[in-house]
């Protein structure tokens, strides 16, 4: 079967039409996407050339191209409706119902979304993230007042990286401590986590998984071995019932869906929004 | 002014309800939203707690909520149709063109987007995460043979956070190393980086946002004077023409929009797409 070309077109980063597009598409099992994102289109010329490499793709398959776009601006709307391809303009679509709903135009000012329209929201992120690496793997700061929510599981269970994805994503202060055997010998957590019982959240995973993972790093050892990734899931899972600790299995879910389950089952609030 | 209720609703994680809906709303100056995102709307009775919610809200103000949805299933969004508000389903209006192009009914399965209907595409950004880490600020592995991007730039242009969305966003690998008195006192970059040259890409930011950015991670001292910063902007940015390393000037730019410049100007691929 012959790829089809897919373009995401924005005057801006290209995030919108990305997200929306690869939403979409995941809906239709068996098709092979050739994906090309074309950023910043914020000149005709720029508008023009995005054409021109439509056109060429389109020339170049029997598939006609798709595009996705978030052009803000009408003229340069009007120049990427003339390329060969099925056209879904998300600010065609939904700007109209909005303005007639809010009773208010539209700015029609690109580079709003993802942009620095919002600086304060822009440093919230940074400093979010810079918690993060603070208190990453129960690491240097331990700062855990100002968390507000602080991941616990074992090792490789995916606390970093979710932590990382809450702070740029949603501007949420997002500690991670690991439970390892020091844990799992006392039976218990630290004082310094217990104190803090409202805050954490467990991540447990299935033990197959975990082990494919670890082994992935030490493909040797006591680490990975199934015994080993057996106890720990089993212990920390223990004690998440134990001291009641809300928790999610990561096996089958994405950063993405770790991250809703999280915001959803603690009640945290988003700082700031994607 | 009264502030209007706008809720993202979704069978999965809500991210691209988000997404649409902030960057549709950015469009509007001057209204006030209160956002609410209802993820992980999987059963009939979870949607009729979505649409009590979204009622609640559209009595409690003389504003009519406003409503993006994702819902694939037909009988829940047939529930959620029911609620008060305005209505903008993401699925309603672009999933029929698409049909009609690929000549394909789309599955209607819900969690395909940010799921882990691609666990290899998981993995990825697992590991580009762990490799920005290790390799963040001149750090640990300085693992460049493996690198698709290495950033360069002063404490606090943003290298650090702009390396990890590249890797939680894309599955990009980047690394970055941090200009300092070292290399501005040489006039040169180190040897490990002009072997990688062609992976060198610059980040600049205007000296009043730096010291602005540095006087809240330490407000006293030469790190944050006028004279200090000025001097290092200066110096990284001859070192950045005199080697032709492209570089992008941060200061008016959100994370997404730096990175999306960064794959813009370099052409490195998307190694996942969000």
């Amino acid at each position: 079967m012959s790829e089809r070309a897919v373009f995401f077109l924005s005057d801006q980063t290209g995030v919108t039409a990305e997200t929306l597009g690869h939403s979409l598409l995941t809906q239709f099992d068996g098709q092979k996407f050739r994906q090309v994102t074309l950023p910043f289109i914020d000149t005709l010329d720029k508008a023009r050339e995005a054409v021109r490499k439509i056109n060429l793709a389109a020339k170049d398959s029997a598939l006609r191209p798709i595009i996705f776009s978030t052009m803000v601006q009408d003229d340069f709307r009007a120049v990427i409706r003339e390329a060969e391809g099925l056209h879904l303009d998300i600010f065609d679509v939904f700007l109209e119902p909005l303005e007639k709903e809010l009773q208010q135009k539209s700015t029609h000012m690109a580079g709003r979304a993802h942009g620095m329209s919002d600086i304060e929201g822009y440093m919230r992120r940074i400093e979010a993230t810079n918690f993060a690496l603070a208190n990453d793997d129960g690491g240097i700061s331990r700062n855990y007042d100002k968390a507000d929510v602080i991941l616990v599981g074992v090792s490789r269970s995916g606390k970093t990286p979710t932590c990382l994805y809450l702070a740029l994503q949603y501007g949420v202060y997002a500690a991670n401590f690991p439970l390892t055997d020091e844990e799992f010998d006392r039976g218990e957590l630290p004082d310094i986590l217990l104190k803090m019982k409202q805050k954490l959240f467990g991540l447990t995973i299935a033990p197959t998984r975990l082990r494919q993972i670890r082994k992935e790093r030490r493909p040797l050892g006591r680490y990975s071995s199934t015994q080993q990734v057996g106890y720990e899931v089993r212990e920390a899972e223990k004690i998440f019932k134990r001291h009641n600790i809300p928790y999610v299995d990561t096996t089958e879910f994405s950063i993405e869906e770790i991250s809703s389950r999280i915001l959803d089952g603690t009640g945290v609030e988003r700082r700031v929004r994607p």
